[in-house]
């Protein structure tokens, strides 16, 4: 049927001219002693906006983003949508020839840096081989500011909600890394399902320890504005000035890794908050000692899962009031599931190599398939990868996660681990996650992972990298000893390696990395 | 840009889908001493879905519901539109005259009738001129449990998300009642705002107060399921009922126009609630002293504004949080603006006779018109009515709500009338509302109605009819000088009439009936 008084156009950008108009003069960002409110936000990002057309931006065009959680990052994520063009925000902890090749591959023809990432952007132009324009945000170089006070404020209206919002690029630990396609209707439709599940209203004030440029933090800048929430910025991510912030702002909401997490909760400054914090976090799932911990501070815990191809969280641990009364060891079980399709995805599936549903049995592992408005549009300029990342082939619906899980009776879905990172051992599948809930559950262990080496006679064998709780000592006899008495044995780790883990820019464990140093020790041995 | 994945069509049949498997054991509905898990919700409505299809219903057929608010009328918002037809939702309240027109315009293949309704059923479908199949729910002719249990259970894909989902047909006080056409789309839209900005989740309990055949009660049946809350039945509006059920199911959420909100809170089982419920309250502003009872009954509420027109609140009065430090009468003022557009609705708009915006300055009125994927669809088989409902004629994108209103300098609207309720005495402009709220605050006055009647020498004059407060006792004149003394003394009532005010189903007072009754004075005088 043809609307008679629509059809309106699905787009976050819908939801700063909102709060723009309704919530004005109410604190929309706080970044160190700045403030600003929602109207002088709704107008910077439409001057960013005018000034992107002034640089000869035009409809379709990408416009690169080198910064941290500051307010350039929340601005572009409106003012450069608002010009048209789409947003391309980077990972700055990637190299200068990792950051050339996404700036090459999507063509940028802007790229708005802040001041401390200036020498990296120069350094990832000369790499890029394209001829972007370079505009440096604050600091003594400063041009950004000087463009939006002589930008004339503008607004393209968006026509199509389909149409490119941003792309985000993979991580690439295999290959190039990607260019994953975001519709204004897939952020659009994500963002209320942020804003409904994780309880954002007017009075949220929302800590940004979660990176803008991983999934457009999982569209958060559009949620918490679609809200009338208070953003608060974080340049580095310091457990102290977390504490800080958290304290002195009366902060709500944040999202993080659990490693983020728990360098939070043993940190000196740890105390228990007075306004409850409700905690969003995903990449891992969250142990049994931190969530006692968290509980004691007074900090709940959302358990989500998602990748940059779904939006952020497409699927959420929804948690049954009922639950809340079990004993600990019940609820951390419950809360270390990945849960369930969200409020506007599809129902998620668990499919075996044929493509058939595993059993609801908590016990077959399949790989985890996505479906939903809040799925990709696909990889950019890749057509290849897009239909290789269906289940079906070009034109399937379904999007291959590549995470290994298994469904559970009650429909929740319990992740094992990466397709790449199950261990097969002797023709049996190993997967890490549980190997390192094991070695979590020993007192001494701050935190673990285990990855595989090729073994001339079992095909692969489980080998172990164990962080040590600080003020704890425990040795690699006990360590084996300890797994070997509750999982089967053939699981337990056949070396361990005392170190830190080697973390990404968002928190994750690095296991590619990992696999390489236990190859070379492996070898040397 | 065409999506690789999707596009998944908008539809709210999608949220039962997902709470049937998401909260499976957990309570959808209380209806009496009944009980109705969500997965047994999921399976009955595909059950209802195939025994329509058994009765030959066929895609885009009509199927009307006479129901008060139980299981059936929950049922029929899922199941209906699952088996490809349209909703229907008939007032219980109007005359088998009024029923029977509607049904014959919807030309209804099936009536399902709730077993208290079986009589004014059979007696609406003499006068449709319809083959309606009639199918009676409950007590001893029913047929409705009969067809479930046999049939088998389905649900037809549905495949444009602008497809006609329900048909609500206005109460008609002018000419005969207009069908007003909602789409999959724009409920599910509204569902979401109405989650978000109510605040609902899996711990909610939702009272059904509100009629569902009222603008598919505010697409709360939708709503609330989406959150997996739980719906509570509510057969007959009754004080001391809800008020048992609050106490005893712990209701954390209800709708209700403020009429009903009086007699609540005036009622001996009045208590303040261990639980905090909100009320959401549309059709005329809570006053100053009902927000202070509610208050003290540790109710809180959340003023809203729509029409059938507009899926019921188009419109809400988000609360800025540094509102609720100021003192009663600042925060009652406040509160008594309808508000700005919801989280899906854009921005709205109060605009002159030109179509030219009023000036924001709180005083100048102008006609609210309001636009958003939750504005109707149009008038069912009546494009002329839909053409003149919009500011711009056919094709136009502004809906016209018919009431007047004015701009408040932060954007938020109040309203002063209906368009039709203005009354024009000496060519100055009087609002209804305004006089009755100053007649409102004496202590004497439970609720009052201000209407015109004609005048020969002042074209017309106002006229109040007044409710006394049960203990209390007022004359007409000392009333006339409450109002003199507070407002411009030509907009004081010329005469007073003490009466109880007559209402409509959902709680709004009939100002067409009072109008006349006025008039029939005024004669007889």
């Amino acid at each position: 049927m043809k609307p008679t008084f629509g059809p309106e156009v699905l787009t976050p950008l819908a939801f700063l001219a909102r709060s723009g108009g309704v919530f004005g003069e109410r604190v929309a960002m706080v970044d160190g002693d700045s403030r600003l409110s929602y109207s002088e936000l709704a107008q910077r990002c439409e001057r960013l906006s005018g000034a992107l057309a002034s640089l000869g931006v035009e409809a379709g065009d990408r416009v690169s983003l080198l910064a941290p959680n500051t307010t350039l990052s929340l601005e572009a994520h409106f003012g450069v949508p608002m010009s048209g063009a789409v947003l391309n925000a980077l990972n700055i902890r990637l190299s200068a020839s990792e950051l050339g090749y996404i700036v090459g591959h999507a063509e940028s023809k802007v790229l708005l840096a802040h001041h401390r990432f200036a020498d990296l952007a120069r350094a990832l132009l000369k790499e890029s081989g394209t001829n972007t324009r370079l505009v440096i945000c604050g600091g003594p170089e400063d041009e950004y500011e000087q463009l939006l006070d002589s930008a004339v404020p503008h607004a393209v209206p968006v026509q199509d909600e389909w149409a490119l919002l941003s792309i985000n690029y993979t991580s690439g630990t295999t290959g190039r890394p990607k260019g994953v396609m975001y519709s204004h209707r897939g952020a659009y439709l994500q963002s209320l399902a942020m804003v409904a599940q994780v309880g954002l209203g007017p009075d949220s004030v929302f800590l940004w320890t979660l990176p803008m440029f991983h999934c457009n933090g999982w569209c958060f800048p559009w949620a918490v504005t679609a809200a009338g929430g208070r953003h608060v910025a974080l340049e580095v991510v310091d457990p102290g000035e977390i504490w800080r912030l958290i304290k002195t702002l009366g902060v709500s909401h944040l999202n993080a890794a659990p490693t983020v997490l728990t360098s939070l909760v043993s940190h000196p400054d740890a105390q228990p908050v007075h306004r409850k914090l409700l905690v969003a976090t995903g990449g891992a799932p969250p142990s049994p000692s931190l969530l006692a911990r968290l509980d004691e501070l007074n900090i709940d815990v959302i358990h989500l899962y998602g990748l940059t191809e779904t939006y952020g969280p497409a699927v959420i641990c929804d948690w049954w009031p009922e639950w809340s009364s079990l004993g600990p060891e019940d609820r951390a079980r419950l809360k270390a599931r990945q849960g369930v399709a969200n409020l506007v995805s599809n129902p998620l599936r668990v499919i075996d190599a044929e493509g058939r549903d595993v059993p609801p049995d908590g016990v077959t592992t399949g790989e985890v398939v996505l479906r939903g408005n809040n799925v990709m549009l696909g990889y950019y300029r890749d057509p290849e990868a897009t239909s290789r990342a269906s289940v079906d082939g070009p034109g399937g619906k379904w999007f291959r996660t590549g995470d290994v899980g298994v469904m559970h009776p009650d429909g929740y879905l319990e992740l094992k681990d990466r397709v790449k990172d199950v261990i097969i051992s002797g023709g049996e599948n190993i997967t890490s996650i549980e190997v390192e809930q094991v070695l979590d559950s020993h007192p001494a262990v701050l935190e673990s992972a285990v990855v595989g080496v090729p073994d001339s006679h079992w095909g692969e064998v489980p080998v172990a990298f164990v962080a040590v709780r600080p003020g704890f000592a425990v040795g690699e006899d006990e360590l084996i000893e300890h797994v070997k008495a509750r999982i089967a044995r053939f699981k337990a780790p056949k070396r361990i390696y005392f170190d830190e883990l080697p973390k990404t820019a968002t928190g994750k464990i690095q296991k590619f990395r990992l696999r390489t140093l236990a190859r070379e020790q492996a070898t040397e041995t």
